[in-house]
């Protein structure tokens, strides 16, 4: 069911010299370029800790402060569209670091040609998803260039939140002995969106999981419960997310592989494109490393939502070199490796 | 020496099911965008006054909010580059409603095949540039999309300042009576960028006036000088802002023609190139609207910083319908309109 990422999605033509589809994937090519060219030049306090939000303080209050530019292909997908995804994205990036979300901006590059009436719809779409998440969009740009220099609608946001928690969630909380959830069954978004895309037109009932995750994590703050991490299983998947939390933990991540939710459709849908699950991108989907001992009051609080009703441990952080296992049902290990191509370009 | 825009620059083809470069032009097809599309959906206490930021209000503290997407073309121009305008273009939103700028996020949408050595000149250029500004990039996102998807780079960013102004300058501050000054000649950046275009190859000496304006901003505002309203010259023009203004305003703004300075290079190559200097992008230049009492003041600080040592009074602030009049070197009244084409795209 999996497959050799190393050999079959790391393009030929792939070189370093110019950006490739893998620079973009939240796999290995990503790390690289962000080490060697962006954080070269870039690095700095509230950068380097590479969470989902920066915190930030502004006259004696810490702020969280996120962004992330919309590509996808299709714009409307199976459970969503660019204009939830452009919101959901940017509130789930703010939660993560433990942030109430609270204002957004939003950056519209449009294609010259592109429908208004599409245009209208989307932005609908971005308005009624932030009154869902009870953010406010408070500033916004709009450029256009010439037909055949974009691909319809490119969006960017950037969004603020407000850091009330005296321990938020980060990286460095991390402990060895901690219990790591997952919310939900995974591949869900990735697998919609492929299955939309013209050249896959596959009969399937798989939809998006994109919802904001920011009330689930604001009641589990709420209720005391020590969370040491959270992170959302965008770009790079259920792997990729746990690979970074471990190499920036330095620690294990070791994953029951029998415990990870997974549909059975998307399990079907994902063996015959020959994909890995655990790699493929989700859009309401997190992890929670926390105390073993806060592990039944964590889960019984995601279970009243319906978007994490799935949630269960899937396993443990132990001492180790900054990896990530997978423990088959056989008690075999296999390490998992960040992906050095790009398995779904566009899928965010 | 001026043109009939509304001849002239309305494409044919332009209806409006479909959008077109002048959607994306400040002008008047922006106005209709933005009014009929984007704030029929997200209307909203802070985004409603259009300022070039929000003010926000977190945990009893004011912050400024602004976003820009920048898709200029050519990506390196006289005066600078892609990535300073980036960090500059923001820098000045943030001034120009009187904040401090302290945080700005990234977003990078790049084209596969976009040589890394390119993009590292940006990265580091826009290093530099937050460096020379004193705000810190803290949070990224880097986004791969296919070839021929996207035009080289197009840069996203969002920036977060802190208001610590008792009364920072806002449109509902103008009042009749107010004296208007221009901090510099107007029309460098749009005739540097355009003389740089392959379909122009003309040989002028003309340099982007592209410049951080936040410390003449915060060195006004520290002098108590009663600001009334900032806005830098960007999209539109000078005309385009200064309509903007009026139109918010709901006053007159009466400026001398003969009072705005225009260098000798930019005036001959709008004239050959048959556009109009008012409406030429900024990078570097403000319209200040202040009490008649304070302008010496003022323009005594602006004349010590080389950016604003041109600056002047161009008009004033006088009673009217929302509009923006001309006054020729003959007396005569001109009244000015928004455009209603593109006059320069991809300027900014």
């Amino acid at each position: 069911m999996t497959v050799d990422f190393e050999q079959v999605l790391c393009p030929i033509s792939s070189h370093d010299d110019v950006i490739t589809l893998a620079h973009g994937s939240g796999g290995r090519k990503s790390a690289q370029l962000l080490n060697d060219v962006i954080l070269k030049h870039l690095r700095s306090e509230y950068l380097a800790p590479l969470q989902d939000s920066a915190s930030i303080p502004v006259r004696g209050t810490s702020l969280a402060f996120t962004t992330d530019s919309y590509v996808i292909d299709p714009l409307f997908f199976p459970g969503g569209d660019i204009g939830q995804l452009a919101v959901i994205g940017t509130v789930n990036d703010l939660s993560m670091s433990g942030a109430r979300p609270l204002y957004i901006s939003l950056g519209l590059i449009i294609e010259e040609g592109f429908p208004i009436d599409t245009l209208s719809r989307i932005v609908k779409s971005i308005a009624d998803t932030a009154n869902r998440c009870d953010v406010q969009v408070v500033t916004g740009d709009t450029k256009v260039v010439n037909a055949g220099k974009a691909d319809g609608i490119f969006i960017n946001t950037a969004g603020v939140g407000s850091i009330d928690h005296p321990r938020p969630p980060a990286t460095d909380r991390i402990a060895v002995g901690d219990a790591i959830i997952c919310s939900g069954d995974i591949g869900r978004h990735g697998c919609s969106v492929m299955a939309q895309r013209e050249e896959y037109d596959f009969a399937t009932s798989i939809k998006s999981d994109l919802a904001p995750l920011h009330l689930i994590v604001e009641e589990l703050l709420s209720a005391n419960i020590d969370i040491h991490c959270l992170r959302d299983l965008t770009r790079g998947g259920l792997a990729g997310c746990a690979i970074e939390l471990a190499s920036s933990s330095r620690t294990r991540f070791e994953l029951q592989q029998e415990h990870i939710p997974v549909s059975t459709e998307v399990r079907s849908l994902s063996s015959i494109l020959g994909l890995d699950e655990l790699y493929i991108a989700n859009e309401g989907c997190m992890l929670t490393v926390l105390p073993q001992t806060d592990v039944n009051q964590a889960l019984a609080i995601m279970h009243r939502h319906p978007q994490t009703k799935l949630a269960c441990v899937i396993g443990e952080v132990t001492e180790g070199p900054g990896d990530c296992v997978l423990v088959t049902p056989f008690n075999t290990k296999r390490k998992l490796e960040q992906l050095t191509g790009e398995m779904l370009p566009r899928i965010c």
